[in-house]
């Protein structure tokens, strides 16, 4: 329960007010989060395998279900800042005790498949508690008076010596033998054929990104796909999200509050158009995420997660899983890229070179970066 | 101080939660009501007239402007529910520290223009009481569990016998002479020529609406104006806000919960275009706001606003105010209809037969009803 | 029938694509009036009062028919512009047919009743030759080639010695007698009071206008209503429709084609926001619908239409007519504001001083204008 | 030539005016198509290439680039619908002018590398002959009328008998070889390693999809992805574009007029979110683009295009063409879904085993239909 403790962790210097708005579609009421992870295993662990088992409240269910279809009518996800009720003490009295009833139902002894809910349980927790830092990010880094979170990540210097990683051309391997825990879509190891490549063994830095803001990236349309074109055209996009030009000199939001910008760092925040358009710039590429993979071991990685050239998509033996759990992965199968490696908001062991991370395009409020191949 | 010390009744079962939310742009969250009305005073009394006053905290000015364009930069009004911080507990603490500062200022005695100040504020809070009604209802009334507020306000039967109130033609006086308070639009006592009309004593309750509804008023198109007819059919209504049929049997949600209708009620949350198609369903018409006003002696109205078919555009003589305070009424005078009366959310004494409430025709989150002419 | 012929002479130099198109929802395609005031005929005289006419085509009542919901299904407004079929001269050959068997009708003798709806429908087909006009330049207007129109229509110069005329408070008649054509808008002539006020015998010229942009009139919050504001910040206006500051020289287009502005003719292609905040720019006002009949016999006007303060409501005695006719006028009695007097493209002998044309509150496609009150 | 002229022989039965409306920001006017073509020829081989060239007008550089933004201002592809001139007679002299001195220019003897722009221009005026055929299809698809073409192309029956071809595993060859005209897109023959998998050798039918439709499969979310889902809940979708339910039998519009569904042609004008629901609904899947052109030489294709489970990526050797013709393919990169084979609506000769084209997952307007694998 260490795991589930962590969720709370997060969240312990946040104010009621904090946890309970949503101020774009993506962005989930922070009490939202601690109440979803735990109807996960109130509903499959104790609802479905605990005989007398009575319910926290008879309405979270309908509450704090997120998109699971099957499991039949849901708060709109674009309503969860409507409400208000259950307040974060109620939500934090319904962690209580279903942890306590989860503890005693473990106690008797379970069996493997009700083991197996739990570790995904525990994995959807951490995938939560991952974005539950980017919502809080979100949160905090627009409104004026830019608060701090007690709880600390930060990213690190991108301090190692930069080379070129060559991988030869041949067949190889990709994808999670399913030898310890993985979730469906990394499922299947297979073979694909690479071509010569070489990758880099450093992430793009700030100091790297301002050469291409200053150099005017962000204005030269042969850089940039069709679609992301319009994307910042639209928006009016010249900056990585929570960036800001501040007499002159460029600051930033960070869980940390408002300051300089760390030169360093690596570059976060960027939507795949901006990514692309700076391997543009520099007259390279993205990496497959095959070619990441392959690589992954002859680099450092878990700053922030990276972008691909490749879009999310079924691999060769795919099969979607029954039920609920079937439409955690498959159904986002279209219009989204692939991520990988991990970021610092990630939490420990929860990542792995086969992770298959993914978001549409045009999102900018993960721990998002860049790094080059060729 | 008193009148400042019921904006805090009102809101005294709020958890902080329930104060940070803008589920529209329309409903601002109620913390922003309490720091917003403390701010008129800190702003147009203490900053401006009380040298040695320091301000509680310098970004509230920025914070908690509403439009007042004439004061510089303010948070836009879409963003109020952004802004999770200040909390509950800091906007209490403002709301004090102004409160005790005022009364120290006042206890020097103060000029007339002073005075005049603090009675616009004093008023200016009045009306956001009557909006955080307003605003707690739409916010309580739009999560699945329906909360219920504390404060108690209550709409009350119409018991009245109905009758329709002859009034002859000729020329009439309407508008504030001047003495005691009244807003800029009231102002101007002047001339209207009314021709013979009649106006009811008792507004409509529920039980005739839903004769209304049964008879297929919101499916008649004759019966609406064109903008109107798009409005329903755009937003599917076909009844009241906060009304529900469960089960074959009208529900409605109230500031003490979930209830069963009253049918003799009045009824209320309702749009000006509804409050026009009910009345050519009954073959009268609306009143006009002078016809109401020359007529308000002879009934008895304070349960909920009651739409006119006047637009709202200023009288004879008006001239909008200088400073800030000038952006207070005049610029809203197109686009909205007059409400007369007042609501059991009004405040005692803040209402008059001269008073102008107006909304734009699609509102229906205040408290307003229908009285029928002819 | 020389009423009917203007419309084709309206036409004449447009080509069969000018015809086809509906650049925005309020903008009609000419090919649509041109059968749209045919069908108006058709249906209300021949199909429903000549026994052995046989309509042109079966489906055209269906495509031509405009906002009666009464006579049901139509083509929705947003739609007229997908119909390319029937072509131009397929509508021609409607048009022809229709007025052959019109004059085949009328030759027969027709009753008082009949003689009423056919004059509806020459009015209804004028106020279409005047909605061609603005369609038509909406339509050449908005491309890069800027063709000219052969019909001739021109603003004149507003060359009078400027001076307001003073009228005296008191009680007067306004409204239409009924004697002679009316829309049933105007009916009911009744009594208003009216306070002491002026206004200008002159429209407001480019010139005029000129200052007020270059005064800074479309940065400056404090003269515009909230909702002129926005929407001129939304639409990033700063000048009126068919303006174009070309090598800072203000240029526009007129259906004689792209020309300098003539600085002596008056504004036009003003929305009412803007005629409001160019007349708090000035210190006065506009004037209200009854102000400006009263006034009326002593100024010149038809030059464009005049934006008054009055939102359009009905008279004391309207009576909203019975069927279809019935939804000519008052189901726009909302969100709409008066314009008085006539355009140079009003057709002759169509206005009168007790006409009342509407339009919500940003159109400016029409001719519309500006006088000042005081 | 005779590539050029055949696309004024697919326009020979348009009226003027069902070549200048632009129904959706996707659909340009016929007659836009007429004049991008020929402007392409103009541009690229004429004003660049052939010193004594007099431009046929100076604006049509400017109206008719589509989105080369390489060679600076255009109109926006949105605003295509707004030109109504040049008409269709002033674009087919445009056609001639430009022909016959293309004709002189090449009588001289050309370059290989003009050659090969001209190549590029004939590819590209084929590409625009059947975007020609989809536009017109939507134009007239869309209106009451439904008129028909005079040009005819027709879904063929597919007749052969069903079964599934095998394809073993092992590492392939895909990509063009750069022998003969090919575009960018395909270019950089390359390996893939293949799992085992099976393809159909017969395209679903519209009897196959009206199971599918019966059988409740645009109502059950567990067959479709998310945006899948939420792209057929927004647009009320049950069925293919140009289909409907008439009097309970399925008719559609076809190019040949609205008439019978044909069961046994293969079904078209489907969305990939479509044709993936679909297979999941078969307990199948769409074959990848490479799985489809391995399999290619084994079966029938040239009816419909057909959706892959692909997104449109770049291939390992990818690189960008310089200057405008750059933009041609590569921006498109991103958000897309490729489709292989080709459709009754494609020129002969203009697709092969290679050729990739490609369109959002949400476009229907093109003949789109579906192959399975397993």
């Amino acid at each position: 329960m260490n795991i589930r403790q962590q969720t709370e962790t997060i969240c312990a210097s946040l104010k009621p007010e904090d946890t309970a708005i949503q101020p774009v579609d993506y962005v989930s009421p922070p009490k939202w989060h601690l109440a979803h992870t735990t109807w996960f295993f109130e509903q499959f662990v104790l609802v479905e395998q605990c005989a007398d088992y009575n319910v926290f409240h008879p309405d979270f269910g309908y509450y704090f279900n997120s998109y699971y279809n099957t499991l039949g009518d849901r708060v709109v996800r674009a309503d969860r800042g409507l409400m208000t009720r259950p307040a974060l003490n109620e939500v934090l009295a319904y962690r209580a005790y279903v942890n306590k009833h989860l503890a005693l139902f473990l106690d008797k002894g379970v069996s493997e498949a009700t083991a197996r809910i739990i570790e995904i349980g525990l994995q959807h927790e951490q995938q939560h508690q991952e974005l539950l830092l980017y919502d809080i990010k979100y949160i905090f880094g627009h409104q004026p008076s830019f608060p701090r979170l007690e709880y600390q990540i930060q990213l690190l210097p991108e301090t190692v010596q930069p080379h070129f990683v060559k991988i030869p051309e041949g067949v190889y391997n990709v994808g999670h033998k399913g030898e310890g825990f993985c979730w469906d879509n990394e499922l299947g190891q297979h073979k694909v054929y690479l071509h010569d490549f070489e990758i880099s063994n450093r992430l793009v830095t700030n100091s790297d990104y301002i050469e291409f803001i200053n150099s005017g990236g962000y204005k030269d349309f042969n850089l940039w796909h069709a679609d992301g074109w319009d994307f910042i055209q639209q928006n009016k996009l010249a900056a990585p999200m929570y960036w800001h030009k501040v007499n002159d000199k460029w600051m930033y939001y960070t869980l940390q509050g408002f300051k300089a910008l760390d030169f360093s760092a690596p570059v976060s925040h960027v939507s795949f158009y901006e990514a692309f358009a700076f391997a543009q710039f520099k007259g390279m590429r993205l990496p497959t995420e095959f070619e990441w993979e392959v690589a992954s071991s002859q680099f450092n990685y878990g700053n922030v997660w990276e972008w691909t050239n490749s879009a999310y998509l079924p691999y060769p033996k795919y099969a979607k899983p029954d039920g609920a759990i079937g439409e955690y992965n498959g159904k986002f199968m279209v219009n989204t890229m692939v991520l990988r490696g991990a970021s610092v908001a990630t939490p420990n062991n929860h990542s792995r070179p086969t992770y298959r991370n993914f978001f549409n395009p045009e999102m900018r409020w993960q721990f998002s970066g860049i790094r080059l191949a060729k």
